[in-house]
């Protein structure tokens, strides 16, 4: 089968080239299971049931998030009930909704892991390798396409996480940073690995937020109220042929759609 | 003309990477002026007098660096005497070595100029961005050529100094978490950017250092003493076609040359 | 002359304990000169201009402050036409505000200084140390007392600062950790030193925050919205005995006041 | 019972204040069993058997430690048989060693537990609210008196914790910081509270370390190898008389003595 992985969806800008390109996209290049990175689609923090509503009609299969996923309160109110939309697994125990999900693809069954990294994080989570682990081990014998979202700040705990799950999982990407790496790669084992996804928002922007707010915010040294930018967008993504019978990356291509 | 900015250049890997490519490029481009961030050179850890030689001899113009630059206690030896190697300006006042430079290329003055970020570095530096108002106001009038490398951890601290600077600088190139980033771009004034230009090091290694030492470290949160990576090599680095009378960029290409 | 140096007052509680015991302590204790942080005074963050008023009202000298003290916008419109009231001196240049002030007492001229430290604190401050370097060069032959707020979290950052400035101010007291510490000593060439003096606050509470948000927020790692708590108060003090033509210590006493 | 828990045991300096202090205290003031933290024991960092040989003649019944527990190898040879020695309960699984063990303490048994913070720790941990829940629950209806050393930075998360157990365990005393806190207090349910024990080490210090080392590195912001400082000692302890029936703190009294 054929997956597209999506990064950080952020605010109108990214809602919008999430409308124009996903489902585009899905036809043009025949891929049959989407997943995007929702956790800034609402305003730039967290997301509502409208905002959701619009992701999943607009050709999203799973939405995955991170350190925002509980910004808007009403997200509580639906998370439970909507077994699509992740949260990292490694939340304290007793976190409202899900860290991972299996859905099927074509009669495959998919599995979407949603999970934090810890180094420099605003948030502590739970251990990220050994959550993996015990979900992994859940898995195990009934699904062999595992598509994880690593949502982390470090380059360095992205990869480490990467190389331990390497022939474990289909394929390893990391979000949070909001840029686009350039070191897409299938790992020795057959894991597909991408540092970070980049975000899927507005390009005149520091990683979303108005520019001018964020250069206020560090010559001054003094809180700045931040705003989500608007404007021309770009929409980052990692497309992964994956063999269903074992789950493995077969080839990969990154995108990145700029306007 | 034409320039090379060369991402953090990791152990014995890294130099051959350097060796290899770097006057075969210049060759082979038409590249006029060579930048290389040098901090991890000898061993992952700063540099030697060797390594320096070794650099400066393959065809790099300047040497640039960040945190690792004094891991090596022979280089306080040299670093005064060198002015094609820099340690970032915003270093406290009394740091040993410099922190830009203007060297001539072609008949015309080029600056290279090496600021850290602060957010999550392991060392206190100045304010970069006075630091770098600092410098822009000495060169003022002299020189239109400036080639900025940003050694800073987080792409929000990346992006705003870009920003920042766009118009004043030609380039603003990042460093240090040595993962190439896919977000080059030429900012509306004039001034190319890039996040990061990611390592030229060892490919199978986890940011330079041997993947089972940084998946132990994280897995039993001890210490472990990291070794530096060897093997297939990759090469991180940005071309810069520049208007010698305006100093601004016109065009720019991103190089990831894996073995 | 008698001083006393006052630790974080948090909120209505901690306001309430400065009126009842500054002017009494003045009196009992032959007071002469007060200094108090104030940077949680308005509702846990930062200061409106009632609040100044009523800490001046009651006999406090000179507000110092930290991180917080931007919070409340309205601090904007006076902070620089009060000079009694504070900011740390290595905030960015063109910062509203003083970072330092000589006032006069009993015809002997006392400096109060306030400072930030920078390990793990909210923002990115100047060189603590090359900061206060020039305000003593600047106040050099004419005080001879000087005291100093440092603002800072961690216990080593603040004991370097001691040691560095041990003979050249009256003391260095800490501020920001909102807990006493009970290690007040004067350092061999003269220097009061205090880790840190402890908030004037409600005691019943983490460092000012009411128990069970601050619990919530550690167990569920979600954002939880913090409120001050009230009720038994604490108040935390250090009395610093000076030798006026000196400027040295003489004698110390730390005061912590409970409910 | 009558208990002593003694701060971070620092280097020779250290040592030799256990060795002058404790038998002498558990005679003069009639203690029953001695709780101290050994993690820079030896050198300053970490501890060899030796030196845990030397700590345990003293007269301290249970070691704690924390993020320097294995700085010396060689504990790992002898960790895993020395239940008295304990680190941290919140490292991975599988980790060596021990986070708590019961003693009999005149026929009474006492529990120690060795917990870590997790705000601005060198290392990552798990949750210590869910490893002290799980603690105490595999403790339940066997042990009343339970002596917790929280191994952390900051004073919230300290202060959440003793909360967070108030009346559930005899005391909450913090470790790390190496300064002690002057706010020992019995919380409303029972529970001993102090923010931090402070080392016993060498006074003259920066945390134990020489100064001149860590002012150097605060001011060239550059690597600078510490070393232990020795001299005039310190010795900060809190002494907790407990209802063996109840388990609960009846009585406390900081102890800091300084050479
Ligand atoms: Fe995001
Ligand atoms: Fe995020
Ligand atoms: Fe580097
Ligand atoms: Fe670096
Ligand atoms: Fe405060
Ligand atoms: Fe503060
Ligand atoms: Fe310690
Ligand atoms: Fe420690």
């Amino acid at each position: 089968m054929r997956v597209l992985m999506v990064g950080d969806i952020v605010g109108k800008t990214g809602r919008r080239m999430v409308v124009q390109h996903v489902r585009a996209l899905r036809e043009a290049e025949g891929i049959d299971f989407v997943v995007a990175n929702g956790e800034n689609a609402a305003g730039g923090n967290g997301l509502t049931h409208d905002v959701m509503d619009e992701l999943l009609s607009a050709g999203i299969d799973v939405i995955t998030s991170g350190n925002h996923i509980f910004d808007k309160k009403e997200v509580f109110q639906f998370i439970d009930d909507v077994p699509q939309l992740l949260r990292p697994i490694n939340l304290p125990s007793g976190t409202p909704g899900h860290g991972y999900v299996v859905r099927s693809c074509q009669g495959v069954p998919v599995a979407v892991v949603n999970v934090s990294g810890r180094a420099f994080m605003p948030f502590q989570y739970d251990d990220p390798f050994r959550a993996i682990d015990h979900v992994l081990e859940s898995l195990s014998g009934e699904v062999t396409v595992v598509l994880v979202d690593f949502h982390a700040e470090t380059t360095s705990e992205k990869a480490a996480f990467a190389w331990y799950l390497d022939g474990r999982v289909t394929a390893v990407v990391g979000t949070h940073t909001h840029v686009p790496t350039a070191d897409e790669r299938i790992l020795p084992q057959g894991t597909a690995f991408l540092t970070d996804l980049g975000m899927t928002g507005p390009m005149d922007s520091v990683i979303g937020v108005k520019t001018d707010l964020v250069v206020q915010r560090m010559l001054t040294q003094r809180p700045v109220r931040f705003e989500t930018a608007v404007g021309r967008g770009q929409f980052g993504a990692l497309l992964i042929d994956i063999d269903d019978g074992t789950g493995k990356a077969l080839a990969i291509k990154r995108f990145l759609i700029r306007e």
